[in-house]
């Protein structure tokens, strides 16, 4: 990611909410890390106490968060947050006047339908953009957004197509605020699979991204990585054989998985996760069937190819998530090792809010 | 259930995985928590250290959770584990024998198809009873099964049925051993929907349930609980409203929620959980249509009754859990409340393994 980036020429802003973790970001050759995406205050308050001055709050503001984005600000950060109503402009320009504090705020682009924001043709675009250049206690940051409907793009086409539409949504909106004498800082696009195959950027000033560190069984269901690109995984313990099922039981449930069934819609439907040996190679066709919350039971989507007699209670499995940020927030803290037998550091987790 | 128990005279191996905290498991009385069930060894050493000394691991055994079953053991924990294969018997018997304890040890039935456990049936259950009597190191301490398949029933007959099914399985495999001269201390069944409906309990010694000290939207479904009986909720804050999609925005995503979706094939489907107003009166038909990380994005699910344009940004809503130890397990601790409003206790959980 950071070669592709290099090679379009900006600098990301990497979203923290996935590993949860300064060990990770720190990977990051500098320049690729001095600003953060986060999506609680506890990762903002987190990472910022870990180095990172440069902090966006990707979740739409709410009042009860003020305190805390105050505190945050006094202390020295330069922190943003996102909106999308001319109320969130009004609570937090009350809050930045009656605290003697500039709040920088980006206003929200829906660029796909997807979740939060405004479209780009919204006439409330130029008024919250006024606003915020306007009221006391804020200020125009610039604009936001997120293609997270790339998740379900069914190729890479598609893919493509959303990172070009991504794009446009952002470029519009920056010209439609100029055309209002309205200027943008910042035009903050980003999803692992648009950032991967986005071709151009003229215009766009930073890229977020996140599951890309761990990558996960739904970004190769989209084609951004191979299986042994996975850099997340649970090692469980086999603890039942249903010979007649040809069913193993191993220790690892949804607590240790997470419930998350994000391939069902791919062409490949991993069902809870892709079982490989302690090495990391995969067990072809078995997969995590079913979960219960200490219990996964493995089947053979296929006619077995392997026969489970060799594989005796005690035998240690790898499974590979369909979603590395949902699985990774089932576990305080990421097991580090470079030959998949011993452990080189433990590194902590910022779960929590 | 405590009434329900004391009136088929039976006390109670209350399940800890579910609440994961002590502050929970004292609101029984003293009879109906000298005994716990547990499902990984963290939980197993939690409540050991506070002061719950019988304990039941009820996760099928595997020799890498040995040495700190001996530590627990060694500490003075009456602790017992199931198993369903001889190979578990003889490494718990190398263990036992090597380090100078007798391990407890029940066979698990499987009485419903569900998952572990061998069939009431099955040879191996003397074989097992009898290594498990014989060989050094262990001792047959009894039967146990769990009713796992009630979750899936769609009427209380259903459940009723299932609730006698699981009681004779586990009698037939107690006659079973005794006329191979076995004997059985333990007769241990459970599951919060079969004890909810057992009807006469002569031969078993305990039930373990878990779910009904919280209860929840799937047991709402069964026929299990009111709605108002749902004790588990998770706060939340709108912080987007989406006029045209009828959809508010709020800052509950699946990191709080959890991505069960236990309802999907009951009569009501509550897709990620059901929104209530502070004061935890469900606002109808208003559910938490689909989830993101930090985003929970709400919908009626049928045309909307109570018009959206009355709650704005900020506001604070409460959403009651699908499956209250999938959504329980997203959190470190309980903000415990009388009056919905202020926080009187807060109750530590003991995630993890």
């Amino acid at each position: 990611m950071q070669c592709r980036m290099d090679a379009l020429g900006i600098t990301m802003r990497p979203h923290g909410k996935t590993a949860k973790s300064i060990d990770v970001i720190n990977l990051f050759e500098p320049k690729h890390r001095q600003k953060i995406t986060v999506s609680t205050l506890k990762e903002a308050e987190y990472y910022f106490d870990n180095g990172v001055k440069d902090l966006m709050y990707a979740v739409g503001i709410a009042p009860c968060k003020l305190p805390r984005l105050l505190a945050l600000i006094r202390k020295g950060a330069k922190i943003s947050v996102v909106l999308d109503s001319l109320q969130q402009v009004a609570f937090l320009s009350q809050c930045g006047h009656d605290n003697n504090v500039e709040i920088p705020a980006l206003i929200e682009i829906d660029c796909d339908d997807h979740r939060a924001g405004i479209v780009p043709e919204d006439p409330k675009l130029i008024e919250i953009g006024r606003a915020l250049n306007e009221w006391p206690g804020v200020c125009l940051k610039g604009v936001m957004t997120h293609a997270g409907g790339s998740y379900d793009c069914q190729s890479i086409e598609q893919i493509k197509n959303l990172a070009e539409l991504e794009k446009q949504a952002a470029l519009k909106c920056v010209e439609r605020l100029n055309q209002s004498q309205l200027t943008c800082d910042v035009v903050s696009i980003g999803s692992t699979p648009t950032a991967m195959f986005c071709e151009e950027l003229n215009g766009i000033t930073e890229i977020r991204a996140g599951v890309f560190m761990f990558q996960d069984l739904v970004m190769h269901g989209l084609g951004i990585c191979e299986t042994d690109e996975i850099a997340l995984s649970v090692l469980t313990s086999v603890i039942g054989r249903h010979e007649l099922k040809n069913w193993l039981l191993v220790d690892a449930g949804w607590m240790a998985l997470s419930r998350d069934r994000g391939t069902q819609n791919q062409s490949i439907d991993y069902k809870y996760g892709q079982a490989c040996d302690l090495a990391g190679v995969p067990i072809r066709h078995l997969l995590v069937e079913s979960t219960n919350q200490e219990h996964g039971i493995l089947a053979f989507s296929s006619p077995p190819i392997e026969p489970l007699k060799d594989t005796t209670i005690g035998t240690i499995l790898r499974i590979l998530p369909n979603h590395a940020c949902a699985t990774a927030a089932m576990h305080n803290q990421y097991y580090v090792t470079q030959d998949n037998k011993t452990i080189s550091e433990v590194w902590q987790r910022v779960n929590g809010w």
